[in-house]
């Protein structure tokens, strides 16, 4: 079968830290299970590289990356230098544009071993996927300030949305939703405040749903959709939200799951037009940066993602995708464990442990 | 001393339900505190009011209602009959706008006797206060659909922002934090996705920063911030957001303290040009709306902050504040609990059992 060839980008702050951790696994898991593929390590995309050229990437990062089946990404942002939407907006959201990677896909799951935060939570209780659009809506850099410096001044911000943009992320999340035994979709919404595009997200998830009459459609607005997810987690099987909305909600998902340290992400791109992107959910964590002590198995998790991805779910493939999780799993139970878990273990304790159960 | 004059509407669903104990709790501290003040009651705002006239409110809403000194506000909404979206636009949120209350003002605090939905935490570890801006922002009706019905149908979302909006709701933030003893301001932003309003967000609350000292500024990502609402809440003193963001943080945070039945909002004009409003966060909850379930602490703590901002936090009016919100934990511990607090009480009860107190 066909290489399958992978790009690499560490980035700034901990992205560094873990990303070691993510290869060990990787190299472990296709040794395991006789994968075919190949790793490049490219050394942009990382605010030491914006020091010394003024921007993020080369300018030919399209065409470098182009071929890859896929980017496996560690974190970016180190705002002590540069300002996160200069290095975001020149990197990381870059990608997710350009690559069309239009699904991000973010697991929440509650593991056996992890302290959670919620109190009476076993694993099992919290366990649902949060679809969210990754490539329009709030997230743009369209609009402007006017009569700066006097009593007038005033911000315009646009978010845009296409209707080829939700109805894709709306499929998917049906999709997803069909193939699991819940059948549950909840639209992240807030067509009560913001009169345009919300209303018309409601009328756009009310359309696809006539599709799919085995899975059940329930419309929240996104405050009290946060609050329940601290207080009727079980309630969820499939989120689909917006940019913005699937942001907080992928962030605040896996922290009532005990930490951000764990939650992986995949940008994908689900037609193989261009590679997909697979990333911790947690940033660059300037504040804990140095002392290797920084969670790797969100990075790891990441990986199997991928690996998945890659396989189309199938075969060796997902045997490789699979085992990763169980390690996982065994080691978040078993240890060792980074402060994050109340253990005092090292980042690549961790990353050495998951590849030896592998 | 001058009577105060209060408009009162329940509005809809659960509304309904708490408003009368609202009022039980009210007159019960005007008699033993000896505050001057009168009650009106209007039988608008409600979406039966809208099945008969085809809007919410009469034209002369406003001319109605200018020379209150408050407003004591139920719900709004009843989206079986009525689009949310066209019942709150059409009363909430132009009281809001059109009467310039530009802080929502949201305590959120953990009562001793609420079972919290945080593992380990206790009365104490959960006290701050959401500062959100309330007139501009994320809520608009700018903006509009294009090529509809066709492949290219799309959707552009307007957020506004002013300077004024931004520097008032920071320098009350400021004042707030400035007052209590931990000092801090939490901003939450999104400047690395949202990369015109949010960056300059954060230069407004900068600069605000340096004309106070000794109040610390911290900046935090949306997603992030909601996640350290579950992980670390008691990092948080004051948390300054837009309409939007404080909308969100204003449920999640009373979610953390184990349910939204209990959050109080006062919509503040501070300059009394005009009326200010006192609503429970949670809103008309059509769900479990003719049980006669509903808790109504939230509506009984919103009467104290009314009452509390009437008296401009003096004398009588502010003894007035504290019995009740002494009279609420008092109740909170001893019962009787309704079922969102794990007991059986009916919505009268909790009412009759806090006005007893008083
Ligand atoms: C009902 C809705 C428009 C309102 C808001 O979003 O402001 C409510 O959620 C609130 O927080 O007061
Ligand atoms: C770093 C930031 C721009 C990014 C986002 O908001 O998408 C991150 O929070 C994420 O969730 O991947």
């Amino acid at each position: 079968s066909k290489k399958q060839r992978i790009a690499v980008l560490a980035g700034d702050g901990i992205g560094k830290e873990v990303m070691p951790e993510g290869i060990r696994v990787l190299e472990a898991a296709a040794k395991r299970f006789d994968l075919p593929l190949e790793m490049q390590h490219f050394d942009w995309a990382h605010c030491d590289y914006f020091a010394q050229h003024g921007q993020m990437m080369p300018d030919d990062w399209k065409a470098q990356l182009q071929g890859f089946d896929a980017i496996l990404f560690g974190a970016v942002g180190w705002p002590a230098t540069v300002p996160d939407h200069v290095s975001l907006w020149g990197s990381l959201l870059k990608f997710r544009r350009e690559f069309d990677q239009y699904i991000n896909l973010r697991p929440v799951r509650l593991f056996d071993g992890v302290p959670c935060p919620l109190a009476g939570r076993k694993p099992g209780d919290i366990d649902y996927y949060v679809v969210r659009e990754n490539t329009e809506g709030e997230y743009t850099a369209l609009g402007g300030i006017m009569f700066e410096g006097t009593d007038r001044e005033m911000v315009l911000q646009e978010a845009v949305f296409t209707r080829k943009g939700a109805d894709r992320l709306l499929k998917f999340a049906f999709d997803l939703a069909q193939s699991r035994s819940k059948k549950h979709v909840t639209l992240a919404t807030k067509s009560n405040g913001i009169a345009i595009s919300m209303p018309w997200w409601d009328k756009c998830a009310e359309a696809m749903a006539k599709n799919y009459p085995d899975v059940v459609l329930d419309k929240q607005h996104i405050d009290i959709l946060t609050a329940r997810f601290v207080l009727q987690p079980g309630r969820f099987d499939v989120v689909a939200a917006t940019n913005l909305f699937g942001d907080i909600l992928s962030d605040l998902g896996p922290a009532t799951t005990g930490t951000i340290g764990l939650a992986p992400s995949a940008n994908l791109n689900p037609e193989r037009n261009f590679p997909s992107l697979f990333e911790p959910v947690h940033g660059s964590a300037p504040d804990i940066y140095g002392q290797k002590i920084a969670n790797p198995i969100a990075m790891v998790w990441s990986v199997a993602l991928m690996l998945d991805f890659l396989g189309n779910g199938q075969g060796a493939w997902r045997q490789a995708h699979d085992a990763i999780v169980d390690a996982i799993s065994q080691t978040i139970l078993s240890g060792p464990r980074t402060p994050d878990l109340g253990g005092q273990a090292k980042t690549d304790d961790v990353g050495q442990a998951i590849a030896q159960l592998l």
